[in-house]
């Protein structure tokens, strides 16, 4: 068995059936072993598309995978992986890196910065990545290859491999005949019963409990059992915007994204008078007064961190032990908002679009198995107030927020459900779409890997929010100033442009009017493949929330005689 | 004075009139203050085709700058930067970062891993640029930014520059009046002389020299003073790719570039009965026993490296006190090819186009004053044939080779170029134009950045090579594997998707006769603003050169019988 064969031999078993990236002298040897192992290639426009795309697959398959060539191909990926590393999504960075000799020799190739210093990129990946393995000795490769992917799933963050042009056909012997890759189990220790003890303590002394879930809970591996516990307790649930559609949320004590300061009155007072808040994940750091918080290294209480015991234990025992009374579980049930949709307007409705309007709108579109991609932007938040059909999945800006990163993402993402559906593992639907939200300037980013998702014909609806530039930054700062316009391309040809079929559905919308039409027309919501549509914005319009907010800031103190 | 204020004045002092970038929210207050201080904001649509015009410009002008947010905004720019570290292009990268107190109290805030590590981004700058400044006490900001803007010009690599939100706007009183920055002198040592006497006596003493000329002469600050040298000498000259457009290339003992084993025979047999090397840069290591190799830090000759001794010093005495014999000159002078031109065909003729004619029948278009951009791919060595009027300036792959580059690169290459004839420094030539020549697969890595060629109506002419794929990776390897297929885009409607005006030329090209008809089509030479041709070559051709050899082994292969 040769290196490149083990490899994606191994990346197949964990479930990656397409692979991204973009080929370079360093990595063709290596590319030649892709498809042979059936695996598709993707084959993106550049790097960092590649990797954001990559990322996209992993957060709906549990881990993707790219190749990119040494240099000039691995660092222009380095923002994606950083995002992935941030954001928790298990990427395997493949990179094709010269032969062994010419690193030894120092040779003064091309790819290098000509002065026989071989290992800057490695460095730089060393900072961005929770592991790293250059394979140099055949001996230890197959070694390196396992544990290197055992640690990308288990922190479900990025890892690092270079592989030599000289090591990619050489032979291997599989130890173990090719056991299957697990993530280690944490071993039982007695001490775990105190801590679980103190949490059901909390639990059924709790006058008004509370649950926040974070997208953390996904890396985290808890997923079903909040669901169940969620199920069980009847408790009010909200989550983060990073936890947004990985739960039931047609169910009656969900409640949405908790927006803070930019929550409603009586959410907030409902909040504040909590006296415990069962928190999933740590991108949630308000009321560690009253919190219980569970990350993927410790349960945090009473100032105290409990390393070690795995919130999957706890969670599990909580589902199969909690025994709570009906005044415990809220009967009657607190009057608190849920999130809305408005109705689909009628083509008479000559409003044009403004967002508050916009969103409970759009949200008449979503379905069961869709996976709506809110971008950076107005976009990231206006999904969040979206009510969601149950197997949903939601993208919106966490904690990375680079711009451009939803595109490639949302073919990666749409590629993964694919998969997923024909190997009849997505929820027992037999379809499904990926929609994806986003503002001209993101648009501009990366607008090429359109052609990926047009190439390989991927369910995508496009509906592109435009605004005439990063209405994002304006709210924050600048609001008139020139560096936040763009440039106005006409953004409708795109299809044609990156070689879809002439009769692609495109669709230009003004009013609500117009929307409700776009909204009922089959061609756009059953279509199949590429469709989109423009959809006309203020400048200086956005949803209600912190981005309104900002705005007003400023022209207070625009008012106020301050510089703009 | 403001700090923001100081630091573009510098820049503007240095001949820095645009400022290339994208906006983020920790760099806004800094972009307030770019255009009040003179300067254009150019508005990339991303931040690594930020960083490759920042490099085009720098090139041209000989310093850019790109400003860059915080994370997901710098990180993108890496691969770039490394480019303009390898290449030596003199870029200042201006980050702006969050205020001082977020990384003190280790804020757990967007655009950062979520884990208080403020520091990770700086230190993958530090492999990448030649040095680094973090501005965080007022009282040292002046001192810091006039030392890394020297320590930029003087080795002519990027510097990178952080500038916290909250540093933006404090007053700083200027030293010494702003005393203009000037590249610090070596100092004279008397054993220079010994150097100069070793390196005149085998000039004199030699019975058959050359000259080769390397892109490294620029950064060097030598052109002028080789430019007299081969002037006085008479000598015959070989540029390496790196150094192509940097001499007036009309003068009759100049001969191209040296293709090495695939040069001519004479040329080679020429070559190697050379007894003097004179060999201006480094990226030329053959035949160290006969060569003199002058570099920035040292010049070399019989096995020893004389450090400190400026190339300027050596290349001005040598113009000053050279006093060769007529038989010291070359007369008469050695029978040596010249590169040619063939001429513009007629529209009857039909022959489809080929790579090894088109090059020479391209020529035909330059102009003095034209800056050629011959994108790494068959472009990349076509240009490389082609004779240059003067005053013509070459961009051609030279190490870094990423793919992607040359599209933003034009667009900073022509702006510093028009913005040298504005202000009466071209040349004395009151027009000229950015020529780039490049392949489909490179154009889909970077395409946006045509919006910004547009929007600041940049004279540039596109000349698209559709192959259909990644050619120069097939001739090296995988001529028909799937992995180096593109998607097929409809090319010409770039300009239209990207906004420019309806009636912009464009033109489609598949025989010589229709190439005739454009290159002598006064809308696409005299044309101002963005055009743009379509050439349709062969997937399996390229210029004579290393590119068909490495076909012609992979052929002999597959009828050996080994996998394709």
């Amino acid at each position: 068995m040769k290196l490149a064969e083990y490899l994606f031999q191994r990346l197949h078993e964990l479930g990656i059936e397409s692979i991204h990236g973009v080929p370079g002298d360093y990595n063709l040897e290596l590319l030649d072993y892709v498809e042979p192992a059936g695996l598709l290639w993707v084959g993106n426009t550049n790097e960092l598309n590649a990797a954001y795309a990559a990322d996209g697959y992993a957060r709906i398959k549990g881990i993707g995978a790219l190749i990119t060539t040494f240099g000039v191909g691995e660092l222009s990926a380095v923002n994606a992986i950083a995002g992935a590393y941030t954001e928790r999504a298990p990427v395997v960075h493949i990179v094709g890196i010269p032969a062994r000799e010419s690193h030894e020799k120092r040779l003064l190739i091309h790819h290098t910065f000509n002065d026989g210093e071989y290992r800057r990129f490695a460095e730089i990946h060393s900072r961005i990545t929770v592991a790293q393995a250059r394979l140099w000795d055949i001996r230890t490769t197959q070694q390196q290859i396992d544990d290197i992917l055992l640690r990308c799933l288990l922190h479900s963050r990025p890892v690092y491999i270079e592989i030599p042009t000289d090591l990619v056909a050489l032979t291997i012997i599989p130890d173990d005949g090719m056991k299957p890759l697990e993530i280690p189990k944490a071993v039982y220790d007695p001490s775990w019963e105190s801590v679980l003890d103190q949490i059901t303590v909390r639990i059924h002394s709790a006058k008004q409990p509370i649950i926040i879930v974070d997208g953390e809970t996904r890396p985290m591996g808890i997923i079903q059992g909040v669901q169940k516990l969620l199920e069980i307790t009847r408790w009010p649930v909200w989550t983060t915007p990073f936890g947004k559609g990985l739960l039931d949320e047609t169910a009656p004590n969900f409640h949405g994204i908790y927006q803070g300061t930019f929550a409603q009155t009586e959410v907030n007072e409902f909040f504040n008078r909590a006296d415990l808040i069962l928190c999933f994940g740590p991108h949630w750091s308000s009321r560690p007064d009253v919190s219980i918080v569970f990350t993927d290294e410790a349960v945090e209480f009473n100032n105290k961190k409990h390393r070690n015991i795995p919130a999957a234990y706890i969670v599990s025992h909580l589902v199969h032990s909690l025994n709570l009374s009906p005044a415990q579980q809220y009967e009657p049930y607190p009057s608190l908002p849920h999130d809305f949709k408005l109705p689909v307007p009628d083509p008479s409705d000559n409003q044009p679009l403004v967002q508050d309007r916009l969103w409970p709108v759009l949200a008449n579109i979503l379905r069961p198995g869709d996976i709506i991609l809110g971008e950076t932007g107005t976009a990231g938040y206006g999904v969040r107030a979206m009510p969601l059909p149950k197997h949903t999945r939601v993208f919106t800006p966490v904690t990375w927020l680079s711009i451009g990163y939803m595109l490639p993402a949302s073919q990666g993402a749409a590629l993964a459900q694919r998969e997923l559906i024909r190997s009849h593992k997505y929820f027992g639907l037999s379809s499904g779409r990926a929609i994806l939200i986003i503002g001209d300037g993101s648009f501009q980013m990366t607008v090429q890997e359109l052609s990926t998702i047009i190439r390989h014909n991927l369910n995508i609806m496009v509906i592109l929010i435009n605004n005439d530039g990063y209405t994002i930054e304006r709210c924050i700062h600048g609001r008139r100033q020139k560096y936040n316009d763009i440039a106005r391309w006409r953004y409708l040809q795109a299809p044609s442009f990156f070689g879809a079929d002439p009769d692609t559905y495109v669709g230009s919308v003004k009013t609500f009017g117009e929307l409700g039409s776009i909204l009922t027309d089959n061609r756009f919501i059953d279509g199949s493949g590429l469709r989109m549509v423009e959809l006309f914005v203020g400048r200086e319009d956005a949803p209600t929330g912190p981005l309104l907010h900002y705005l007003q800031i400023q022209k207070e103190g625009e008012s106020a005689g301050d510089n703009v």
